[in-house]
């Protein structure tokens, strides 16, 4: 078995928030993440799919094929986008880089060929702060 | 004659959008980059500036002071920040990298001391494109 | 459950010297690494924690207090500090990599809440060197 | 245990290309990857070991002697080379990234001495794309 | 004045090989870089223009049109291709990257707007060895 | 005329300190920088030459040769050794990436060929911070 991972880049605009305290409490836990008016990020997402490699291409999976699902199913969606407004998969949801992580798994999941699976979604936030999700 | 250059961090939200123009014009020139509920980066600055070191430290300048200076005149501002809404030297202009390196500039250059010259603001919108300014 | 990684930076003089044995030994084995005078790296520690996001917030933990944590008591008592003399958690240790990566596990994973768990510690001496450990 | 990693370097030229179909099959599963002039990369390698740091010298193993071996069993047969024709141990397979891993997994884990265990290799093909195996 | 930069990758074969010199000439003037069954490199091009931002837009000049016409211009004909026999603007020369880069000024200058005006080709060729040109 | 960047590697240790003051004047300029058992980094230095390629090889000059003076010169004196004690054309002086970034300069230059010109050292001290020097 082997490990194929695919890099991808969106950037986008959000706010942490939520909507059922108040802003003083929002305030308090989110600090200036919680900015009324917005800030953003450019993100690094990580696809690692596994399995074993087609012995007449020596592939696990056309990596280009794997950047055009990317591309299809989670950077339209996201690149340039308000996180909190525009997405309708993350609708009503906190915009964390940890609930987000998990909701690109979901997306990106079904899309992909029978003989592959994915095995981790890896999302950079700052250069400094980046979150894992294994799909359990 | 040394240059020395310490690179910082911050995040924002902004829109690419001329309010002078129709939202067709704004579309057709700006892309997704107008998307009206913002998106966001993560930017990397660079301050250089440049003198003599002083014999007695071995220093052109210190450069925690220096960060220090960045972070109160650049940083605190624009981080976290609406570059659109938030940002008082920003009000009524647009907000392109090349705008906000030139702002930059402006915003940090007379806060320096006498014996140092502020030589370049290079800033990174995106791991692929930059803008440098030199004051002229 | 998510996996959560902070990146801090620390930087400090060390070398490798077993005092049980004598100094052509220890230039058989350690090389210029057993350098008298010491010599010096930048350190990048990846810290990983795992556990459940909480849905109110959508952390898995407040990344803002996850690294007041590692600054408070690993990055303050190494940071331009000698590894072999000055600090009191690795007295009587050979200061490698890998013993270092074990000690700043010992040191964080007692003061980190009950409700993540740490994961992994990752510690790059130079850019090409890298340690990891999992805790057992 | 521990988990230590060396990370090298090598530049080589390739295609991809399954001498058993056409030219016009090649082209269509292959693409520009498939040009009969070849094209060619630089690789970034990962090589990590694992296992008990020794206590006298605070080392799981020199990572000089772990350099040299790459450099002996990878890098020498593979560096400036033309990986379809150059190199005996990838003679008559689909010269892919993945394919290579696993042939460099081979290649150096019998030279590794016994109080160590291969854990993985890791291989960047491009910036935005690498591969990994772990033995299985 | 503004200068911006667009970051873009190609990968290519070549070889170092002056074919008025012997074998034996060549091997001892370019090493293994003459090996007679090409090797390759991951190119990564900095272009640097310079100029005036217009002040309707902010932009020096559009970084989207700036990657179109180096993706039609340098990175088509350069891209999976073998640089001493594929590409017609670098028919009988050294394949040098200082060649390279002077190769991709001539080839990208007159097709910039004549408001830019091209700064600087920055050109690596490992991520140890990069050369600029700027134009004379 | 083009520009040819070869960047090596050696880490050091050293301390900031000036002899003719009290502890506590060092104390307070150089903060933990003074810590009298030393502290360390790992420095990236880019070496620039530039000059007129050779038309026979398409080199400015053998980036290897470029290499192995810097090794011989530069990184052979420095690296894994006491910036303030092991390093004869340091002596007397203060150890800061400004002084050193001159002194590396002041050490390479008489060694490059005739027909080449040194045009920059760039000396990285921690990953945020780096001194220029063009020699005059």
């Amino acid at each position: 078995m082997v490990y194929l991972t695919r890099i991808e880049h969106f950037n986008a605009a959000h706010r942490l928030y939520n909507p059922e305290w108040s802003s003083e409490k929002n305030e308090v836990v989110f600090g200036k993440c919680a900015n009324a008016n917005w800030h953003g990020h450019n993100y690094e997402l990580y696809v690692t799919i596994k399995g074993q490699p087609n012995p007449d291409t020596g592939f696990l999976f056309d990596v280009k094929k794997l950047s055009q699902l990317i591309l299809q199913y989670v950077i339209e969606p996201l690149d340039h986008k308000n996180l909190n407004l525009d997405v309708p998969f993350l609708k009503g949801r906190m915009c964390s880089t940890e609930i987000l992580a998990v909701a690109i798994w979901k997306q990106l999941e079904p899309h992909l060929p029978s003989d592959v699976q994915l095995h981790c979604i890896k999302l950079y936030e700052t250069p400094r702060i980046f979150v894992e999700y294994f799909g359990e």
